[in-house]
């Protein structure tokens, strides 16, 4: 089943002095993001500098703004045409047979710093069965362990801070989710995206694991249908993709996100159950 | 029953330059500590500076040597007298019970920040059964969590980095139960003791909570019998009663540690079920 | 010279569920706060349970409020008459000279993990003359190297986080102060007080130092006149001396604080450049 | 002038049961790597899984091994040619000049936590002359401020931790000059090499920094000859460059490194005082 929606975000700034802005608010360009349209009006009306990084997609566009108000406002629709899988059938990928370029996706990062947990993880979740199911298991975890609560995190905020405080918000859900995979020899990754569903409407952070050849949806927040996700980066955490960096004096304004069904039908009931991936399969995977 | 233990030891040190070490090896003078005789010898034969600390009686003794080898020997018989109560009848005191002069033992310290666990302490004990049982919970948790493995942590491992780690030694573990406990708003402290039956020998760390007008001792490490534990000194953590604290250019040699039952009997198994406390109950207690 | 201070705070509280408090906002009593005359008012009137600790002087007192509104109105009038002594004549102590009941404020504690920065204390202040001046440097360069801003830091931040940041408020000031001491072998602790001066009007933290066989106040961050500190508490650092510790569901309210001269004669200027204590010469100083 | 060295590794693992190991150890495939001969030598002889990463060149293998005894031996000669200029004609890239691809190494990593550090580093280095005569004043700052110490840093230690134990190893030395220039919006990268000169031989790690649209080395340790670097990886930090990442359970055996030049001639004396680097400027440099 496919959903077609509308989103959009406008973004306000007042810009105290000459100050470089990066953003990364598009939607990715994917093949499962079908029949895309999109606007993005800056204003005042700025030359934008743009750059959309190989295999993973992200998009970024910066300006250089003067001082004085700044907006942003993008919007785009789009379909979503997910894969989908019976989650019984997606396997672990054994770490002799992951292609080396998800070999990074292992590693610790600024917000997960999962070399620390490798006692932790498999104390928790090393004699569970492997595969979707394990990932599951960490997600249920997450969501049973863990409060979310506005201002209980930062910016700064690890996954084992969040981990000892025991609450956090959506970023901080995704960091310790995939701070367990990663100690546990899983790869995963950081998402930001338009989460159809989310109350209140917020950019919304979840993340991806690498099983069976390809990456997967995950979010221990139970927040959103995963396939209700429109992606707009991937990253090893949160410092990577963030929403907007400014680089200069700026005054940040309000924040204004909105993601509905351009057909207006209400949001399914109950959530899929599915396995849900964005992605194609990796290309490069060969075993030793 | 009580038993009398003939206990003590032995630690060397090269001196490179005149130095101060405060030593808190002897055994705490308590009413349940029965016909304590000692014997100290330090070698060179140096003056001595002695302090006992009121009311928690924590001995220290200071010496200022000159380079070359010194060596500590301490040896001791005592007959160890514990309270002893059935564990069901210690209830939890309420805050508004506490004696005031027992509230600094629900403050975080230097290897304890309790004030981060409020909420990872609530979330696992705070639903349980007040009293000796929810302490016991806790010790479970440990046991159950923590793995005891040499060289996990350092001196500089806090709580919250064991609870990370899930790793550690006895001391770590006396710290995360103090967190735990503190973080509830149970007294807890530091007890440094020498425990009979601990394999291999070496000082031990364990905790007291107050509970029911009265201190009592508690191990995650269910490395010794609680009704075994000869105590040395009591702290907020391991900060303050270190075994050795040396101030100026030392190399440290080996440390031999000793504990015998002095009649020569083998050791009670199985271990006590009793609650067992070598404390006098608080004498300032009183509810608001 | 003694001036006489009156001085007090009105702190509010809205009590959700039947809450314990303890404060510590009454000044302490010392031979050099002479002639204090004090009023202590809490509506609803509540019986009170008090405390003081032996040897350091703070004054707690608790509450047990039941739900509805609570405030604490207090307030005094002492006149400070400090020992002085001129800072070039104030050495430091060897630590073979410290009394060993004044070892403890060599240990690190919860906001002041001084056992990590023996490196960077000696880096730092290693080579400096000795005594009163090497922690007048200490000063300076908390004064010269860290921004005193509000909201830089949380009740969680401790020493180390703060010269990460370089940036603090007087709480922040003093524990880092503290740290490098302790760092150097020097005893060190906080102090909160009633500070005449200080805008906007507010608790002040500084911290003590010890010297030549007394303890001396230090402030790196030269808001208020040392000779015009009124002292509520001393202690191992923030931790032991909140001026309120509640225990229940609590929402805070207004805190108002105020300190003027009796006698309505305006702040001295320039400030004084004398050494300051409040404290009398330790009684069991003792060299080995 | 350009120099050719022979060089190479020698690693030897005790595999405890069947485990994958990737391995960073080759020399970068680089244009001013010139003339580049090469041997690996896996024993027992087993298949290679290899990896390129696109732009920056970084080369890994993976193998999997079976229980048993696994050498690696590597060995290469190679003519350096790098790139070099009068450090004085180097200016900082504006941060509005900098490609966007390039924009990633502004990023805090797990070793570097740059975000934590900006009012740190604007202190000591935000009022110096920009360009690399600033970067220049951030080695000599690590040189001055951090002890070169064996034992001092372990695999988890992070810049901040460095910067509060002022001890730490070249990995050390090279994350905090890397957070420095981040904090100050300058993009960083670590290095990892083989080093001419270096005593004793070790694998070293230096870092690259992006100025006037290129990257050049720097090497806050002084402890090899920056125009003597064969470079083998570039990462956000260590983490992304170990030279050999197991996975399974494995003993870890000696590492044997050497460096020579191939005509035998000693090593240049006094060092170079060139700005050197060793790649060539970036290719999609654009301002807005």
């Amino acid at each position: 089943m496919t959903v077609r929606y509308k989103l959009g975000c406008t973004l306000s700034y007042q810009v105290l002095a000459p100050s470089v802005f990066i953003f990364n608010i598009e939607v990715a360009r994917l093949r499962r993001h079908v029949n895309m349209t999109e606007r993005l009006v800056v204003t005042p009306d700025l030359p934008l500098r743009t750059h959309t990084v190989p295999d993973i997609n992200n998009r970024y566009f910066g300006v250089h703004a003067s001082p004085g108000p700044l907006t942003i406002h993008y919007e785009a629709e789009v379909t979503l045409d997910p894969f989908r899988a019976d989650p019984d059938t997606v396997k672990e990928t054994p770490v002799a047979d992951l292609p080396l370029d998800i070999m990074p996706f292992l590693l610790p990062s600024r917000f997960v710093p999962s070399d620390r947990l490798a006692d932790f993880a498999r104390k928790e979740f090393g004699y569970l069965k492997r595969g979707f199911e394990r990932v599951t298991a960490i997600c249920n975890w997450l969501y049973n362990n863990i409060d979310y609560r506005r201002g209980a995190s930062n910016e700064q905020t690890t996954a084992t801070e969040s981990l000892i405080l025991r609450a956090g918000v959506c970023r901080d859900f995704a960091h310790l989710g995939i701070a367990f995979c990663r100690a546990l020899d899983i790869p995963a990754r950081f998402v930001s995206c338009y989460a159809y569903g989310l109350q209140p409407n917020d950019f919304h952070a979840v993340f991806e694991v690498y099983l069976d050849g390809r990456w997967w949806l995950f979010d221990g927040t139970r927040m959103a249908n995963l396939d209700g996700l429109v992606r707009i980066g991937v990253g090893r955490d949160a410092a990577e993709i963030a929403f907007c960096s400014p680089f200069g004096a700026v005054d940040c304004g309000p924040v204004e996100i909105s993601i509905d069904r351009a057909d207006g039908l209400p949001e399914p009931w109950p959530r899929t159950i599915d396995a849900i991936s964005t992605e194609e399969p990796a290309p490069n995977a060969g075993a030793l």
